[in-house]
């Protein structure tokens, strides 16, 4: 079986590693968000294709949910002492690493989908990953501070402002000038089911979703695309969704999400059990709708989670 | 008083340390040789300037002499683990954060004297720290590996090969094309005395010779010119300088070294006592010459030396 999903970072990648569990022979196409990028130190910093990397590599910082396991902070208190910033991004000695690598590899002309191959071929992640384009695509948040209002990066919204102010507005900066990257139209035209794990609908699988092709190549599979709602009982699981959802005026419900995604993108949609009342609303949008438990506590609950949405896939199918 | 030093990496760092406790009010510009720079893993690596740079400013490895006190390695364990070479060179964590910085602000379009300015901003080494120039200057050596003549970096020949095979050739790639950073010709013009630390003649000092316009201001200058032997008893004091001198058909002997300067360019010359026995033939050649204990066994000796050097350099001015 061929699966393709569309992950953000932490959620994903933790999703991920239950599909993993729950369908071991399946061929597994990652579509990664690059939205999240950054540029740090003249370096070029992946944070959700790196989540997934390290996740699925067996390398991640469990606790924490991204970075490397057994980290350091050498350089980053070196780059400190040097005046250079920001402080705000904590990347470990392990993780400059991999964007030391990355950067000399895009330097020399290789493009971030042979780039993320190449990180990949250490890693062995067991899932195809890739990212959504090889161009360059930013996520960029509008917010007054102190009576002013200005466009930040997203990372600088999410890590320095911890989302603590109102996302008046989020733009994938450059994203409708991008290309699927290679690989991404192929997997999804080839693909058996499509998942939406429960990622940030917004700034993850909807950043995604903004590069152009993408959207209709998924509409047009004609092969069953169920998602998770990252919303649980009206807040988010994780993270801080609902302030991004509030910019693309998007109630942070599970069923709103589903209606946000659509009826001509979704075909299943699973709500945490704590949000069953939800159901029938999603049903009436023209998605099949289940509540099952979507909190993954561990990797056996993602495995639950995930053998759910593959159950949906074929109940949407028959 | 203002002194030129012109300097390579350990030697004239050390024997710099002794020159600022031997004379302490003194305007000290030195003037780094950048033919060993090397771009390792997309960064620009500046060894012998970070030398002089964290001897100076307290950072150093006192015991090989070169690169940071506390040293980790993750960063390059990290690489290593991605396959990505070359693993003969040992940066640790804190040594990348320095080419962290210095790579981000040239790709910025700021010079490397400026650049170098900016870490000293931190360091303050107490003396002025030149590049010898801006621009790229890069140290090759020819040799016969295998049967088989190849052209290598300067630090693949030193600290990968260890010097293991001869030098056929020594070729500063770029001199002749290259500029004198800014500051370099206007400090020699008004210095009272220039200096050659007991650096390699021929990789460190004769690659800062060997950008056009240096040599000829030094010997214009018009002020007493003094170098301290790096070859102590027919053999490099530390390092391999035999190898490079041979490459280009100069002994390993002090007074050798001294004749290659030559006495268009050097006043007098300082040789260790054990050559005393070489100090009428730098004589005859036209430079005055003494001996005294050249061995830098502590910062007091290479103190001792500095003195030696100013007292030269006043015995050859009047």
């Amino acid at each position: 079986m061929r699966i393709v999903v569309l992950a953000g970072g932490i959620g994903g990648a933790r999703f991920l590693r239950g599909l993993q569990q729950a369908a071991p022979e399946a061929d597994v196409t990652v579509i990664g968000n690059t939205g999240d990028d950054i540029h740090l130190f003249g370096l070029k910093v992946c944070p959700d294709l790196d989540t997934v990397m390290y996740t699925l590599g067996g390398g991640i910082n469990e606790d924490q949910g991204w970075g490397r396991q057994d980290e350091t902070f050498q350089v980053k208190s070196e780059l400190a002492a040097y005046g250079v910033g920001p402080e705000w991004f904590g990347l470990g000695d392990r993780d400059f690493a991999t964007h030391i690598v990355r950067t000399q590899m895009l330097s020399a002309g290789y493009p971030l989908s042979a780039v993320t191959e190449a990180l990949c071929d250490r890693w062995k992640p067991g899932v195809r990953l890739l990212p959504m384009s090889d161009d360059r695509v930013e996520t960029h948040v509008a917010v007054t501070v102190d009576g002013e209002r200005k466009v930040i990066h997203f990372q600088e919204y999410w890590v320095r402002l911890r989302a603590s102010v109102a996302a008046e507005a989020v733009v994938p900066v450059g994203a409708d000038q991008a290309e699927p990257a290679p690989g991404v139209l192929e997997a999804i035209a080839s693909a058996d089911v499509i998942l939406f794990p429960p990622s940030n609908p917004v700034v993850s699988v909807g950043t995604i979703l903004a590069v152009p092709g993408i959207r209709e190549a998924i509409a047009e599979a004609g092969v069953p695309v169920v998602g998770l709602s990252p919303i649980v009982g009206d807040a988010p699981v994780r993270g801080m969704a609902d302030k991004v959802l509030a910019a693309v005026g998007v109630e942070a419900t599970a069923a709103a999400v589903a209606r946000h995604y659509g009826s001509g993108l979704l075909d299943g949609w699973l709500v945490d059990t704590v949000d069953e009342a939800s159901v029938p609303a999603v049903d009436e949008a023209g998605i099949v709708c289940k509540a099952v438990p979507l909190m993954m506590t561990d990797v056996d609950a993602a495995a639950e989670m995930a053998r759910a949405a593959l159950a949906l896939a074929e109940e949407v199918r028959a």
